[in-house]
């Protein structure tokens, strides 16, 4: 059965909105962080001379387009959903590679760079020997993204819009989803968050749990982020509270698998097993893309819980957060049939 | 016995002079090659409009900061060699991008980046599903690169001054390069030379012998450029002729192992086993790496020859031409000492 339908008269699945960024990545160690009084596991978010003392001072890099939700957009339309992105880069270097990246997978994405002010935001991802990832963030030219942003036929024509939380960090940026939410709803759309970090839900806690009762549709986020949200210490204790809400939630729970809520029940999936763990980031993300193309091939909840651990067992296995297999295979071996059409 | 022994007065082991590049990875299949009119394994040198052309049509990406000379000065930095480079970037992102990577491993770096005129080099490599990878290279701020940017004096404190084939491409470095040979046999140092590729042999062949039975100490090669180089067909024919020279040449054979030509014999060493081959870019970069680490390290022909393929079997288990292991921990497995001091 189903876990929801999709409409018949929608041009996208899926519209990201979120901070578009490249990210760099280096492998680090953890008197590296501490150092640098980064937090890791999370993000933190640096302004530009610490971005530039952080850049100095970590090892020799690789460059990936990423941010949090294009992550997500980009997989899925790897995978063949119908997707596009709004985000804001410069029309600097940076901005044009994060532009081809989006672009090279079918996502539709044509929100102008700005054209003065600071530059293309960036990641720098620290990647520890454990493989866990260490995030610190310069939004350069995010902060611009504002309401005159948001394409509101574009979003009226989406069946899913998806939200990172990380957006409700730059300044203008939640004038600019109040506008998306909006929209999306009055078409009748759906709405999709993810939680995106601890710290961003403790940043913002009061305004997520707002939207989470009052606007979302369906929610991501990962056991930590959960339980930060309702100010609980057991998963099962954040569970048991978006059941009551009773839309549809899915709570990963790294290696432990993950947690869908629906209101017909609650549904336990287990990991997909990684070959080699090189590299958490965009764990989340990859899942959250896994899930939605399952949505839009009308899969059941286990199944597209299952797209998303295969999908999440790929990225890790290598480091940056776009994919390099073919995503199609990964799925379709998880899940046991065609997938990408 | 040391194959060569190096003097004590030198500040620098191994001097880079190369194409600063930034390469763009993504996979790609025959047919693209094809289609854009690319010679797979080759090097192609493409204006910007071409440049422009191919990124709009290649896939997603990542960048790496590349460069052949480039790449064999940070392994070899990464190694715990005393290293520095000359090269031109302009002073933009990827040029920052470069001018990081290449800090970040200990790599001496003080070419002035250019501050107009074309950016930053990028070389948009190609990964087929057989690993191979194909170039097209847009020289972009390389063709900057004149003899006011060498440092003479900084030639004339380093053991080996190490220049690559590619850079006989831009009109200027031609004089360049003179001026560095100049240098480097005026205070008594060597001169190495890497073919680079064996079009870049045709296209130079007249000046490439001339410099290898004239200036060059050391000369690296793969089969085939050593074959184009003398305009025959039989490798080993190509291996007597470089003994004739009476210099030493190390000549690679990709899963062949190679051949260390001296004036004391000819010595055949085999690869080095890679658990997986992704992408061979970067393979002979990296062998040089190994081998010129190894001089400096006072070890024999077959030692060196295998620091060499120890490194080069690193950089083809994965995507991208800069180590991501810790190489001193590859070469001293292949070796069974200690390295990197």
């Amino acid at each position: 059965m189903s876990l929801i339908t999709r409409p018949d008269d929608v041009r996208f699945d899926l519209l990201g909105i979120g901070n578009a960024i490249v990210d760099i990545l280096a492998h680090s160690d953890e008197g590296f962080l501490e150092g640098h009084g980064l937090n890791k596991g999370t993000m933190t978010l640096i302004d530009v001379d610490k971005a530039e003392e952080l850049y100095g001072d970590m090892g020799a890099a690789k460059e990936v387009s990423g941010g949090s939700v294009a992550n997500t957009v980009a997989a899925a339309g790897a995978l063949g959903a119908r997707v596009a992105y709004i985000g804001k880069v410069r029309d600097d270097q940076l901005g044009t590679i994060f532009r081809h990246d989006i672009h090279a997978v079918g996502v539709h994405f044509e929100t102008p760079p700005s054209t003065q002010g600071a530059a293309t935001a960036r990641c720098f991802v620290m990647v520890t020997r454990d493989a866990h990832r260490t995030m610190a963030t310069h939004l350069g030219a995010c902060v611009e993204l504002g309401p005159e942003d948001i394409d509101t036929e574009l979003v009226a024509q989406t069946w899913i819009t998806y939200l990172e939380g990380y957006i409700w960090d730059p300044p203008r940026a939640k004038e600019a989803l109040r506008v998306a939410i909006d929209a999306a709803h009055g078409a009748g759309r759906l709405v999709a968050l993810t939680l995106s970090d601890p710290f961003c839900v403790e940043r913002h806690r009061t305004e997520f749990r707002q939207l989470v009762e009052g606007s979302v549709d369906i929610l991501f986020a990962n056991e930590h982020e959960a339980m930060s949200l309702f100010e609980v210490d057991d998963v099962w204790e954040a569970v048991t509270r978006l059941q009551a809400i009773g839309r549809i939630a899915a709570v990963t729970r790294s290696d432990q698998g993950s947690v869908v809520v629906t209101p017909e029940g609650v549904f336990e999936v287990p990991a997909v097993h990684a070959d080699q763990v090189l590299d958490t980031t965009g764990a989340g993300d990859l899942y959250a893309a896994g899930f939605l193309y399952g949505l839009t091939q009308g899969w059941d909840a286990e199944r597209c819980a299952l797209a998303g651990a295969a999908a999440a067992a790929e990225i890790i296995s290598h480091i940056g957060a776009r994919p390099e297999a073919d995503l199609t295979e990964v799925v379709r071996l998880a899940i046991g049939e065609e997938v990408g059409t």
